[in-house]
C-alpha cells in the first residue's frame, strides 16, 4: 500500500490545477510508511486525492506528481505511454533526428531530461525518485526507440538538493560519444561526454533558424557562441562574414572544428575574448556588424540573484546594441527563468533608451516546441529570444 | 516657417524616446501660424527640440511625428527614402508577394497604412497630415515599387476622429479588384475593393504557416474563417478533413471559392454558424476535433470595453478547449491591443482551468515581420498567437 500524505487546508492549489510539485511545507502528516524515492499518494486537507508521485523527504520538493489517475501504476508499461506520448509529440512538432524527447515536468516525468542525437540518447536525472527507473528507461530506448547507445550525464549540482550524488557514464555499452548531427542544415560534432549539459542545446533549434533570413550578405558577430551554432547558421545562410567570440578556449577550438566541419571556415571565424572588455573596445574604435547575437549563460539561477543578472543583461544589452549599424539586426536572448519575459524586454527598453538607437521588434519566440511550455508548471518557460531591427 | 509647438514642463517624455505622438493635452501654446495638416514642430519646455510631424487640432492626437531631424524636410525625397527603407527591411524578413508594405507608426509613416498583393497596392489614411502626401506616394508607388494599380481604402470609422470622411476608390487607372494572391502555397482571391480592411489579412501569415506540421492527417475545425485563411492552410498542409465556420454567408462563400481555387474543396468544407452558439451544441453532441482554430475579431478596441472583451475571449476559449481531443492541438489568437499579451494569456489559462484541461505551448508568436512592433509605441503590439497541445 501506498503511504498517503495529507495536505494542509489552504495548501497544494497550484497542485491540483496540474503543478506537479508538492513542497515539503504544505504537507501536514502522513499515513503509512516510505523511504525516500517511494511513490506516494498526495491528498487535500479534506481527503480529496490530488494524485500520485516519488517523495524524497531530503528535498524542498518533497513530492514529484507522476500521474493523476489513481489507478494507474508506476511501471514499464507508464514509462513506455509517457516516452510514446513524449514522442509522437515531437513528431508532430520538430524535426527528431535530434531533439529533446523528454523535457521532465513538462512531459509528465518530473526530474527527467532525455536528448536524443541521431541514434543515440543522453539521459539526465534530476531526482532521487526518478533514478531508480533509469533501467526500465534504458530498456524502453534500445527496444522500442532504436537507441544504439545511452550515456548519462547527471553530473548537475541540483543532485545535491535532493541528497544525491553527480555521476555520468555508458548506461548501454560504450560507443564513441563525439556524435554527429545535422541541425537546420549545419552539421556539428556533439561531445556527449564532455560538452556542457548533455552535449548541445537543443532549445535554440528554430531559433537560429530563424536568423537565417537576416544573414545573408552580412557581417555577423555571434556572442557567447559556445559550440558556435548562431554563427555556423549565420553562415550557412549566406553570411559575407561571422566571427564567433566566447571566453573559452576550449568552445573556440570546437566551433572552428565544426566551422571546418561545414567547409565554412573561410567565412566563420572564431575568436577567444569576454564579451564584456571586448564589445565597449571595439565601440570606441569604431566597428560595428550588419547583425550583433547575444546568447549568454543564464545570469541568475535563482529568485535571490536577479538584480545582479538584471544588471548583467542590461550592459551586455547595451553593449551589443552599441555594435549594430543603422539599420542592422539584432538578436538577444535570454535562457534563465528567474529572468522572466517581461523582466528581460524592460531590460532590453532601458538598455536600447541608454544606448539611444530605436528597437522594431522582427520576431519573438521562446525555446524550441521539443521543450513544450506546461502552463501549470511555471518553472517550464525559461527561454526567450528576439530579433529586432535597430533603426 | 514652420510653426513651432511647446510642451508643458514633464510632458512629451514618451515622445522624447521615441514615441510618435503628440496630444493636445501636452501642449501649453505655439508660436506662428499653422492650418491643420501642416507640418510642424514640437519643442519640449526647455525648447529642446524634439522632432517635426503634421497637426491636426480636431483630433486628440494633435501632432504625428514624422522626423526627428530638424533638417529633414518633408517632401517627395522624404517619402522615396521611407519607401524605401520600408522595402528593403521587408525584403529581408518576409515573401514579399503579398505583403504589409507601410506600418503606419512602425514604419515612421503615421497614419499610413500600405499593402501589396502582388503588383497592386491598397492604402489607407488615417489621419488629415497624411492624406495630402497621397499623391507623392502613388507617383512613388508607381515610379519606384511597379504598382500596376492602387486603391485607396480608407473606409475606416477613425477618420472621423480626424474631422475627415471615409472615403474608397481608385488611385490609379481603374483595374480588376479581385486580385489572386499566393501565401505560404494557398491561392486566394483577394478582394480589394469590399473585402474586410484592404481585403486580406497579411498580419497571420506566419502564423498560418506555423500550423501546418500539425495539421497533417489530422480532423480540423476553423472558427471565424472569414476568407477561410486558417482552414486552407490546414487542407494544403494535408488534413483529413477541415471544417471552416463563419457568421457571414458571405465569407462562407468566399472561402468555399477560394478552397476551389486550390483544388482542396473536397476536403475542406465551410459552414455559416455563429461560433458562439454552435460549438456548445456541438460539444453536448460530444463532436471533437485534433485540431481546434480560434481566430476571433477583435472583440474590443478601446481600453474602456476591456471588462467585455475578457468576457468574450474567456468564453469562447473555453468552448474552443472543450472541443479539442485528447494529445490534440488548439490554436487561439488576439488581434486586439487592448487585450494585452499578459491578459491575453491569464484569459486562456483562466478558460483551461474552467474546462478542466491542461495545456502545453508550443508555440508563441506575434503578427508577421512585416508589422514590426516599434517598442517606443506600444500600439504597434496587437496580436497574439498561441498553440497548444490539450492534455
Amino acid at each position: 500500500m501506498a503511504c498517503k500524505f495529507y495536505l494542509y487546508k489552504g495548501k497544494g492549489k497550484k497542485a491540483e490545477s496540474g503543478h506537479p510539485w508538492i513542497y515539503t511545507t504544505e504537507i501536514e502528516n502522513y499515513d503509512g510508511e516510505y523511504e525516500n524515492g517511494d511513490i506516494v499518494e498526495v491528498y487535500n486537507f479534506k481527503g480529496s486525492f490530488i494524485g500520485k508521485g516519488y517523495i524524497n523527504d531530503a528535498s524542498k520538493i518533497a513530492i514529484r506528481m507522476m500521474t493523476r489517475d489513481i489507478d494507474e501504476e508506476i511501471d514499464e508499461d507508464f514509462f513506455r505511454k509517457r516516452l510514446r506520448d513524449a514522442w509522437e509529440y515531437r513528431k508532430k512538432v520538430i524535426d527528431t533526428s535530434s531533439c529533446r524527447f523528454v523535457f521532465g515536468e513538462a512531459d509528465f516525468l518530473p526530474g527527467l531530461i532525455i536528448d536524443k542525437f541521431e541514434d543515440y540518447y543522453v539521459i539526465q536525472s534530476l531526482a532521487l525518485g526518478i533514478d531508480k527507473y533509469k533501467p526500465i528507461i534504458v530498456k524502453l530506448l534500445q527496444e522500442e526507440f532504436g537507441a544504439k547507445g545511452i550515456y548519462e550525464r547527471s553530473d548537475v549540482p541540483v543532485r545535491e538538493l535532493e541528497g544525491m550524488e553527480q555521476t555520468k557514464g555508458f548506461l548501454t555499452e560504450p560507443f564513441d560519444t563525439m556524435v554527429q548531427i545535422v541541425e537546420n542544415g549545419v552539421k556539428y560534432y556533439v561531445d556527449i561526454e564532455n560538452g556542457q549539459k548533455t552535449g548541445f542545446f537543443l532549445d535554440q533549434k528554430e531559433n537560429r533558424a530563424a536568423i537565417h533570413k537576416i544573414c545573408k550578405d552580412a557581417d555577423v558577430l555571434d556572442c557567447f557562441t559556445h559550440t558556435g551554432s548562431f554563427a555556423l547558421n549565420a553562415g550557412i545562410a549566406g553570411a559575407k562574414s561571422v566571427l564567433g567570440i566566447d571566453i573559452s578556449e576550449h568552445a573556440v577550438e570546437f566551433a572552428t572544428k565544426n566551422a571546418q566541419l561545414n567547409g565554412i571556415e573561410d567565412r566563420v571565424k572564431f575568436e577567444c575574448h569576454n564579451a564584456f572588455d571586448v564589445l565597449p573596445a571595439w565601440a570606441r574604435e569604431g566597428r560595428k556588424f550588419d547583425v550583433v547575437i547575444l546568447d549568454p549563460p543564464a545570469f541568475t539561477k535563482s529568485r535571490g540573484t536577479i538584480n545582479n543578472a538584471v544588471r548583467g543583461y542590461k550592459e551586455i544589452n547595451l553593449r551589443g546594441i552599441k555594435m549594430v549599424k543603422k539599420g542592422g539586426f539584432f538578436v538577444t536572448c535570454s535562457c534563465s527563468h528567474f529572468m522572466n519575459e517581461e523582466l528581460f524586454k524592460e531590460t532590453i527598453a532601458d538598455a536600447a533608451r541608454d544606448a539611444r538607437r530605436c528597437l522594431r521588434q522582427v520576431e519573438f519566440r521562446t525555446q524550441a516546441a521539443d521543450h513544450p511550455i506546461l502552463w501549470t508548471s511555471d518553472e517550464s518557460y525559461y527561454l526567450k529570444f528576439l530579433i529586432f531591427q535597430v533603426v
